[in-house]
């Protein structure tokens, strides 16, 4: 028997699909996931109730561990050198928010577009306004998207249906796609930047004074990726300035952001607290179709997919 | 010479533009236009401060009107006895406030997915969230669309990016639309039904208590059109009884919505003031390219389009 170590929100959607082989362990609590850690092969330990902290220190203490399973897409919280150093594979959720987050950003360019907030209070205050707010349009605007994944492609699908020119950014480039050499030169023609880039050694802080000071003065910048991606200090600066025109963060550095963080109070910034990707009900699902498809692959010596290389970050 | 009276917003469009034989006059306040209007062969009326009043007392000043012209697209407010009598030809603004309009459905179909007015308030108070407050998406969710004219077929066009299934209704039906008279029967079966069809006898009061009572529980109702499409009290009563899920009403029947009105107040219903096509800064210069390239047509005797009918109210 194969022990797998696996949440207890996954027991209704496997429950009774398991193959015999599989001796499921199912954890609610920290202390139940850190206690049936060190027995698991298979170890799905997605907890992220304060932060990653159990789920890395469940990693740590899972010394049997072969195949980690994580709903996450962003996986750089993970302690590389444990996992590298036991060669666990590792499968992430890559594409599985995708929609969600996609979504999810959508609405935040259409609420700074027509700057929702002020309409909002307006309502709660019984204020009908003769005129709108916000006057953007996202018909004929122009977007660059850093990093075109699962999360970079349902945006760009949804975008384009408004009309957006969207220019993706990938590191190898391609028909149409600035390659992660290129972009630099080109951040003054868009009126959104959109960071949906993985957190890696090359991507940290390639958001920074020099980037902010060339984008358009009306620009939006965009983070769905990670806070680390952007240099928050630069930020704070070109948004005091009102070098650029506002900022829409899923996600920031640090999170959760303090409650004296400047970025809080600007009122042309978002800040939307990591929410995008759990937006949805259904991931939990799609994530479990995914992880009995991957058994019988993995009991065969073969690859599940798809697989996170902690070396490379994504 | 042919008397064009027209709005002052409108002079930075046409000037050095117009041919030789129309003599503009711009007005500026509700008295210029209403000074002016008895004069006008051409007439461009549009004033909307205070609501459509000085509009209709100046197309029943102005005795001399061969052509009226407008932006908007619902008419409904115009006086239909004095236009038919006096056999003026009407060109609306169809199609100009088509993407915007669509822009903000969408805006607020996301914001009452993701419940983003209690994300917004959290970030007020500095609060940062654990979870996402709505977990709705868009993907996977059916809407009907009733009224497929420009809007409606933006609209379309926008949701079927985010996976949207799209069932549009219009007067006539075809291939995957259903008919005026078929789409009631199948109310039931949409997550989202939305109205973008023009105010007329025919669609008066289209959603009242039965169609309410046949939407699915968990169904929002969408009014992008006229609020007179949908008979408050059965709303408030569908929306207190919680029937329905939620309204996003741009329009409501009355506008202003007064004070004291119970629709301000839902946590589920969001009031935007008719701003939907007030959100962008494009419609005037679009408005008068068509113009212009209308007044050769008229002066050929020819019709100018896109043209209102009054008698069928669109």
């Amino acid at each position: 028997m194969t022990i797998a170590v696996l949440p207890a929100s996954q027991k209704v959607h496997l429950d009774g699909r398991l193959p015999d082989w599989v001796d499921a362990r199912f954890f609610e609590t920290a202390d139940e996931l850190l206690a049936l850690a060190p027995e698991a092969e298979i170890g799905w330990f997605d907890y992220f109730v304060d932060g990653p902290g159990t789920t890395v220190e469940a990693v740590r203490r899972a010394e049997k561990l072969r195949w980690l399973v994580t709903i996450g897409a962003g996986l750089d919280y993970l302690p590389v050198d444990v996992l590298v150093e036991r060669g666990v594979t590792i499968t992430k959720g890559a594409g599985l928010s995708a929609a969600p987050i996609a979504e999810y950003v959508v609405m935040l360019m259409l609420a700074f577009a027509k700057d929702y907030r002020t309409v909002m209070r307006a309502q709660e205050r019984r204020d009908w306004l003769n005129d709108a707010p916000g006057k953007r349009q996202l018909a004929g605007s122009k977007a660059l998207v850093i990093g075109y994944g699962a999360i970079g492609r349902a945006l760009g699908q949804r975008l384009r249906a408004f009309d957006v020119e969207v220019t993706p950014v990938s590191r190898s480039g391609g028909d149409g796609i600035l390659r992660a050499d290129e972009w630099q030169g080109h951040l003054g023609e868009f009126d959104w930047v959109i960071l949906s880039a993985p957190a890696t050694a090359e991507t940290q802080h390639m958001i920074g004074a020099a980037e902010l000071a060339a984008m358009k003065q009306d620009g939006v910048l965009v983070n769905v990726a990670r806070g680390t991606l952007v240099d928050s200090p630069a930020l704070v600066e070109a948004l005091t300035t009102r070098r650029i025109a506002g900022a829409l963060l899923d996600v920031t550095d640090p999170e959760p952001l303090p409650d004296d963080h400047p970025l809080w109070a600007f009122d042309n910034v978002h800040v939307t607290m990591h929410l995008s990707g759990r937006a949805q009900d259904t991931v939990y699902a799609r994530a479990a179709e995914r992880f009995l498809a991957n058994l019988e692959p993995y009991r065969a010596g073969r690859q599940p997919e798809p697989v996170y290389d902690p070396t490379t970050g994504y």
